[in-house]
């Protein structure tokens, strides 16, 4: 608890970056040169796995980033927004906002992502993944884990986000095992017959933790990326709050007043 | 303090995000439609300013983002190694982390944007930025404003992230007013009597405060793209921790054991 | 902003707790020696201030510590709750409440003693506090910084709390300037032409800047003791969420299902 | 996710605190009855456990919450310290500061005392604890699990606020199954030829999961009671920071410049 010496300590040790004066080596490459060279998806990427990904996963990770950097006033958000009216620092309200990211999201993921892996066990050499879902959904159901990690959501019946994103996984051809497992539980819940009044979509988390599988992921990364694209909007949200204080409003009646819907291809 | 009930209370407005069932329009454009699209760095300027960057500025915040991922072993980052070392949940390190960039840092951006405009105020419509700098500094000086916002840095005498941006603003021609003025503090600083013996090199926070000047975001914006590109470095730090929890070890001690340096050309 | 070495750093000093192998002195006494023979207040008064309180103040602390122990569903316990809700740790959820106390609340004490000092450099030698109220709130008035710091609440028209501990100040004899100064600006708010309409009670964060400043205490004191009572209701939310999570229901339509009014002396 | 109203969304309960206009009830009890007449300890008990405490167990938790308010510069005060240092405000840095006791702490009150009734499992009926504690201590060392929760600790080979509390205990005869528990299991530590050269005394965690134990408290009361002790410290620490802000010291290398060693008895 109160170490009072370091001698004697082990030393530790890091393999993210290197700095010494004047020089600054991020994983092995120079912050100089990678400034203006890579996006700022490949530069996580590069800090989380060590290496910087090939294109096809590039496209994937930044679709993720971007995919998930705000869903609207969701509690995290408005957290953020409570602290910041409450006159707190823009990262103190960041950091509120990560604190009620946890287990509801950040988890999700890893949580979905030891189901899909005991779905992979139980379809094991045979690869019959719409059997081994089948099974798999029996026990979530005795076991009463319904939903399950990764499905349900309560404002969507078909998230945007995850069918884009699974959509561009299958057309990158990163579309594997994960993915295909993630689906067939789809499929199994929505053919099981004590969840016949169940909407159980994929959801978020699903997508990440089946996606971020077949790219040879580990969970924690999943996890990682969930988290950063997260914080622009936590960002977002508590500096809309700081431009308008207004102590005496209510706590959640809100009404959305930005721009109507508009296309990419419209900008000139 | 406790609201009973939100009878009364004026509704709140929000521009960011607009979340129906099915749909969700991040500034007016489908969140699928982004995905996939824009750039990570893209979607976090069209959260945050409302627009699309055009493509100059574009790489400008790509580099910023990159640029700041990492510094190593910083203050922030041991706080979140710490956090994650007490076994503090991913979220909770990151917040951790961003409980110590607070002033020394986010608040350095709009301090040292706040000095800038003080400069270009005191040059006026002469424009003459040399005696307002000489100006400036004698006044910072005076009031013991040793370093000021934006100068000043531990390790390095010329910091190559610092270096990096200044240039790309410069080739990209973005390298206006703001630009200017920190350079010209830079050489008054350089050149006042009572400062010979001190080394005070323009820092992160002042190359993110004038090139944002010169890109006409706020002081607000430029701290925003500060805190959400070192995020990525924090989840690093923490997830690097959470594999190797080690809770004897000293708090300190540390050495780099990533690769040596390398080289974006000799990828294949 | 990277330290590599603690070498040539200046060495750090602390006046709090010595900690020694088998010996622990918190501002000198043993802690074992402290052990049942302090209540925790004063334990409290120690650390912070270096002393142990005479019996009045002691009295008084414990009075404003358990006052404001809890305030029901105020935003800082909503945030806890959230917190919990979402799956995070007990102290995260703490910190996640302490994330929304900044300003509003914290920042009100400090507020309202820098308020009553202009007040009393006012009166100055004469002491007519009334007077010097009167001048004080016009002043508030034209600056449009009403409600002043200090008063207004937003569910109470006379808070038990206040009345509460600027009684138990007078009955102590420690009802000295602060108090009386606070007392004077709630009647000149009173009769101020322009505020007739308002309904400013002098709130909790009023009340402890007064009784501090009485009892010779700095701003910093106070506000530590306002950040101090409110930790345990912000655990005791945090714990009630976490036994009953329900991740479907609303944010904020609650109810009280706690016992009903009883006294103290009704206890055998 | 977003919710978009509280419509159908059922009703949530509290049995904290309730709040009415110019009424406050705290587990039934009128505030301003409490305070003054009740310390500050005994209305966390309340709080807590819905009950005031009789007077042994009011003795019991002051102790507790006195013995664990500070223990120097341990990893959490720094944490503290090192938010204040990088100008966070109060409340913020002692979130930082909570968000490093996570599991190393808090977590260790609760896995001690699944341990404790572990114990007391193998007791069964005969309560013959000499040998359930061999056997569990087996267990322990066979799974890899040395030291167990509850037991070691860096700086004291007998640490004083354990020694004081379980004294306390014993005289004040709630010294029971989980602190005899408990010191059955320090004893078949110090006996197991495997750990021979081990230093394994009981920690605080141990000693607030028995004391707690046998006073009918949850394990998620001790970890209440552990974290709002540690408060208190946290603050004093973030706020010697403020005071004596010196950002180019180093971080861990410090002196303790407080009184030395003092009697309660001395005082006037």
């Amino acid at each position: 608890m109160a170490p009072k010496s370091n001698a004697g300590r082990p030393e530790w040790t890091t393999a993210l970056t290197s700095v010494e004066p004047n020089r600054i080596l991020v994983r092995g490459y120079a912050i100089d040169e990678l400034m203006g060279r890579v996006a700022f998806g490949d530069a996580i990427y590069l800090l989380l796995t060590g290496e910087l990904p090939p294109p096809s996963i590039s496209r994937l990770v930044a679709a993720m980033l971007t995919g998930f950097i705000d869903h609207g006033v969701a509690p995290a958000a408005l957290m953020a927004r409570q602290s910041a009216r409450a006159g707190g620092s823009l990262p103190g309200s960041v950091a509120a906002g990560l604190l009620s990211l946890d287990r509801q999201h950040a988890g999700g993921v890893v949580a979905c992502r030891h189901m899909l892996e005991r779905g992979l066990d139980l379809a094991g050499s045979s690869m019959l993944l719409a059997s081994a879902a089948t099974e798999l959904v029996e026990e979530l159901v005795q076991a009463d884990r319904i939903p399950p990690p990764g499905f349900g959501q309560q404002v969507h019946t078909t998230d945007p986000r995850v069918s884009r994103l699974l959509q561009m996984a299958l057309e990158l051809e990163v579309d594997a095992l994960y993915s295909q497992c993630l689906r067939a539980i789809e499929t199994a819940l929505s053919r099981h017959p004590a969840l016949e009044d169940e909407v159980l979509p994929i959801n978020v988390d699903g997508a990440i933790a089946a996606v971020c599988g077949d790219l040879g992921l580990s969970a924690g990364v999943a996890e990682a990326l969930l988290i950063i694209s997260r914080v622009p909007g936590l960002v977002a949200h508590a500096m809309e709050e700081q431009a308008h204080l207004d102590p005496a409003r209510g706590p959640s009646a809100h009404r959305y007043t930005g721009p109507s819907e508009r296309r990419l291809r419209d900008r000139r």
